[in-house]
């Protein structure tokens, strides 16, 4: 059952079994054991097992932006068999069950999205904020103020070659910016941090600046596999054995020699890759020598950094602390109280 | 022999003796062996010594923005005795002998500044590149833009109480910032950065930001003891025994009961000066927990790096490294060379 | 269901109910799967929830001396709903059932505890050996021994501020001493031992030692919240942001100034509890400056290690190891054949 | 020239030369470049020099309790050759130069203690501040109070076995108690210590305290090479390549086969000896697995930072820091103003 | 029911119950839910336990060389009682069952092994590739190799000493050569390679290379407690409380002693022992301070690592990586494809 | 004065000079403060200074192999000038001084080496114990031994590449194997070493092992500036700013690439590279995957301490101790005493 079944065409009989389906549409997360699931979700991955009495049944992880969930078909018909597939959107009805504290979905009607249902991919999935092709306009934007023309070719080229899987790699397969478009706004806001320090700290090539940061992560795209819903399944080969920062100092190497980038310039960006997780036990062996390679790192950690606070604090209560984050050294995070 | 006597009037003989002295001022670090040094410079300190004929000479540490070196004065009169002060400026005409790869001034003579001399305190000591009164108004306008008026108050009353102070203190005994008016440049700086980042970073309480920023260090004042110059002799016995986080801490708490400022504000603006150190070994007990705290972090060690990075790399030339830099875990830093 | 229900009189029916439970009294940690139990315990916590058949049923935490158990409420009359309350004292008789290796009492019988019952709170909940009114009395009498005249007015001031609350306050949420008195207990311990080693080092100052032993931890009672029998829900915001010591150091400045204390003695008791946790990653940004700090941070240790090494072994035979103990580095204690 | 000699009589010549030496004794630490010195002081090594021109001198280090300096004897008879050995003490009559900051001492007359002279070995060394054979009366008498008789045994016979030097070792080569008696003075005042807190933590084995102080640096005697006067030149070879820990293990295992010791009470005392310096990086692979041995531990520490502060804080004004002490982590003590 | 059960004769009834069981003998790492089982195995440990309704059965944990899996006998005679022991080789039939993904299997039938049975202990239980007897002539043909008599006699006598146990020891309790005859295993391995590589480093002194790899684990012997299977239950108190390095340097002294071994060599021989961990936070206080002490760290670290890599990977297919492993840092290993 | 002028023919009048000069050779290592010095050394750097008195003089470092001394040449004639230059060999006659314990060579004749004169580069400067041509070929020999034709081809490219310079590199700036041929010395003993532990640990794949060998530290031959001699200078810019582990990814990277080498072995190749320096705070952001890979590390540092003691021990008396050896930890080794 292949990804190429995704918005296979119903035929009447299941179009006939869906009418019924109400158009609410609950969040995983709200789900509650002993009640109803009526909603739209996508198919993360699915198994087709058997029961020990050899019974065949469909066994499914559904998500949402709200969470995950494991969903069980036990009785199903042919047609079922053609809607399930890895990263369909799926109409689902069924009652939410638990199970040693942990809920289960039985699934009693399941249909395809019709081209007429409404639901959009990023309503279903963590996405960024902002549309991919804004984003990219506007990295495109920070990419052409760069005055340096063997510099703005090496980057141009660099985001050309990877344009279409930037519309959609998350940043990380896990932690912050782990979401569709997650590398691209990731970058963008880095851009914009990055833009307005530079008018503080004057003294600083916002060539090396700009470039840096584009270019900063940009090989996670060769480190990980992302589907193209920004979640990833794995590293590749390459990216365990290396890593994205190895592998970006080899992309800058060998697109820098094919446009004859000077040498100096060419080993001060690599640098700058190669510093800028700051740290040795972070995978960088040498320290930032420059001041936007110091600068670089800085507009990472900030970015991340924000990012996991205004995450963690979305589900606080003003005058409430969240629970511990274990990315942020389970540190409780507070949220002040509205002024 | 005291701070007052700086400026003391010269009488006839000592201008005569002075009239040949050219106008050519020698920075300390131009000193060469066996060349001859004229200009003006600070008396860092001094003392009356004896060598062991039991002859009187004086003993002097001299400095100007680019370096210090000791000096002897081994023939003086009385009216030179009364030109010798701590802090005070002088104009001096000599040669410089070297001793082991230790270079020694031995002053011909001295004069103390004239009201004709146009020499500037900033041109002598190493003071911030903004006048005070300037940086002054600057932060005084963040924090009028604040808009709790409780936090506001509480801002520009311990403003109004460390004013004077304000003027000349450094942000340290020693590394960045240590000069003359440095403690205001490096919070300005921070405060203009924080404005700028909190456009990108949009979910920021911006009071919390500025209050926080021109809070962080102010107790540096209380913790070391330093004279008009930007000179810091020691730190002051409650500066060792607490350090300057403690005692900016009691400073909220003390100064807003007396304002009637809400605990909870109060809390939060203590802990943002507790936790911005960040580590546990460099005097925070307790990491950020709010998003304000998190930033004030980054906004204090980027402005430290940024001045370390444009410091050490001034006296470097394009294409070269520095020396081993130990504030900077004893990097090399590289300046790039010019595009 | 208000604490204030604690001990509600039970009406005729329920004490004809009653009547039939023995007398005998089972420790929670001698449970076991397929017995009866039968005795008095404290509800740590309650909740009211509902089957999935919609039947609502009361889920308790039990807890006595030696250990807690989860217990349910299947079939319940309003009388029981009265009788339920947080902290209260109640006799139980039910069966003890095992769930994949996890006990739980199903109750059958629940009544208050009755003014006839002798059971007192101190052999239900674990508490501190001393009585509390008896500890209090000799911690006073070392303050009295404090010469300086303002320090033993600071100290004893502070004592009555937190007096009320010292009877039950432990020293810790979990850990060493994290019981009834447990704060006192610890602190009475280490008065002693600072009394003793005091006159094997007799150049120490005595007043600061006896002073900085009260004083170190005091702020726990501000730092947490624990109800009456010393059970700690959670810390306070204060407590979270910034922890007992920076509160403790606070709270000596404004004691301190309000009696006008000297700088000199308010600074080096703020010290001390700043430093007493010796480590920075264990809260201490300074390291002891004096001999009595230096004391103060052993005489803490000692009591907490002694009181970990004393309750681990308590339940191992001689000749034997305990298990790992996570608080002590995953030691295996070993308890000596008896000689 | 050997440790015989010291003491050789002197020759009527010689007595005549010493005359006019005055009976005034100045302490090392006062010396004044410029002025005269004279006085007893112990020679810690010589070595008979030439100067370029080939002709030979006498370079001698001198001590007392104060200090140390260099000597030169530049014109010396036979006579005074009989004199210099290493640890005579000395009657010396000179001029203190200073060279490049430090100073030499230049010996005019020198000449051996006589029978009539009244100085005391332990006036001019570094040394415990109680006689030798009080403190070993008072060690032997804590050994009487083990209940057990094969641990007593054990204890009196390694005891027997060093007796003699036990009246001189040092408890290091350098640090805390590196000075005559020291081993014996750190092993007292613990045993003290151990005794008072005994009486606070009653659950504690006593009998395990007194012999794990007791023996728990003893083998410093056989790690060490120490003079009579607790000058330690080196380690021994076996001191380097195990250390003093694992000699007092072997000690225990061997003599406690001798008379019988139960491998259980042999083992635990091996265990006290190889935690007690707590740390796998200060040599203690184990950490103590017996309150008995953790408190070990701590009686050790606690002597050692009392001794360390209360000699740092010696030379300090009420009122004043000391200066950064390395030993204690580059801490300034401050001594508290008297009140 | 003891060991000496093993092996117990059948009775007809029983070997008539056995004679349909097939010869078929399935690894427990293949066993799947739902499936039938048969095959002989090791009983690992067992306990008669009650249900809920006071029914006795039989719990046992069954290994092979695949793995292991618990197992319950609900019914049995008392034949079936003398047959199941500890240690005991047993051939089983039963059904795998799976309870929330946990495999259990439920006995039907039980046998001793037969004497006609032909099944090897090595192949039910993980065993060193080579057999012991082979592996100890190996390793006392490099015992032999010694040139120095004393230090020949030494091991040989130490070997002596422990050779029966080599046959089965493990030499660990979990993580590298953690199986029947390990330690042997590891040592020569270790003799093989040190062999070796004292041709490309020929400076160093083979009979310390030989010595110090026959004796630094040996008293791993009486560290850990194993059965004759190499299954270690604990460790021994005196292992808990010294360690096998502090056991083996003891070992060394004594046996050195007996046969007048010189100190020098001892002393060698010992530090070998106490620095072939290398890191104090591994049990070695001391480095190593002589090239051959310094060879047997390596040549053990390499032999485990080996002995890791190749165990991690004789699971994964070529061009995949195997899971996290805890031992080696959480690496994912890569299996290279065949070239 | 350049490189060029070495060996430039001497005229008349100097050869007459040098006539006199005996032909003692005397190591730098001797030279005795008030002696004479006569011999041949390498001037590793010199520069023409002037005294206070303007007076022109030559300031020149000399080295040999056992040491490195300052000379001084205050009076010279043109010709002087023409045989000073880096590099060169000189015979040289002079007077050893001593200045505060630092000894200095006054020079009285100075010639550069004759045609005749027998002095070979290798007698002078440190070098590896094998002719470079011998150790390359060796080298080759094991690259002949790789099975695979592609990996073979790729580690011959590059050997071939880098051949004039693996003449003469050193492995180090300082440390281990910092000498002329070191690097190729390095090689070969680790490859000596993986070939013989390939037969303990037959399951390792020798192809990478002898190929990540040779490629592990080629880069190092761009990571420094070294001269013909194996001196370095200092690191180069693409060296400080990424470092040979870097450099030799991106060798083979692009060097693979050009024979068409499988993207799976040129990974596993650079992963070996990145990984061999095994900690990140060495340099390695990646631990190895591969037995390979691991075994690599392992070759590297037993190669570098086998050459770290040897050297180390060399000047040591048997049974005695070396000083403390930063690069080992400060460690002082030890020599056993001859059997």
């Amino acid at each position: 059952m292949s990804q190429a079944s995704i918005g296979d065409m119903l035929n009447d009989k299941a179009k006939e079994q869906m009418k019924n389906m109400s158009d609410s549409n609950k969040n995983i997360s709200e789900f509650k054991a002993g009640e109803k699931a009526d909603g739209f979700y996508l198919i993360k991955s699915f198994e087709v097992k058997k029961t020990t009495n050899g019974k065949q049944y469909i066994d499914i992880d559904l998500v949402d932006k709200t969470g995950e969930i494991n969903a069980k078909i036990w009785e199903y018909s042919k047609e079922t068999e053609s809607i399930v597939a890895e990263s369909a959107i799926v109409k689902v009805r069924g009652e939410v069950l638990e199970w040693n504290g942990t809920k289960q979905l039985k699934i009693n009607k399941i249909r395809g999205k019709l081209s007429t249902d409404t639901i959009k991919i990023n309503e279903l999935i963590p996405s960024a904020p902002i549309e991919p092709s804004e984003m990219l306009t506007a990295v495109k934007s920070y990419a052409k103020k760069i005055n340096d023309s063997e510099i703005k070719l090496l980057v141009e080229n660099i985001m050309k070659k990877y344009e279409s899987k930037l519309f959609y790699y998350p940043a990380a397969k896990k932690n912050h910016h782990s979401y569709m478009g997650g590398l691209l706004y990731h970058t963008l806001r880095m851009l914009q941090s990055g833009d307005k320090l530079g008018q503080v700290y004057d003294f600083l090539k916002m060539d090396y600046v700009y470039a840096g940061v584009i270019l900063h992560d940009i090989c996670k795209i060769i480190e990980m596999d992302s589907d193209e819903y920004g979640v990833v399944s794995d590293y590749t080969m390459e990216g365990k054995l290396l890593g994205h920062i190895i592998q970006g100092i080899k992309e800058i190497e060998i697109e820098g020699e094919k446009i004859g980038l000077s040498r100096e310039k060419s080993i001060i960006l690599q640098h700058m890759v190669l510093s800028h997780h700051y740290e040795p036990e972070f995978g960088s062996p040498k320290k930032p020598m420059t001041p936007e390679a110091e600068l670089l790192h800085f507009l990472d950690i900030i970015d991340a950094r924000m990012y996991d606070f205004e995450h963690a604090l979305d589900i606080v209560e003003p005058g409430q602390f969240s629970d511990k984050i274990w990315l942020l050294d389970n540190r409780n995070l507070y949220k002040p109280m509205e002024q």
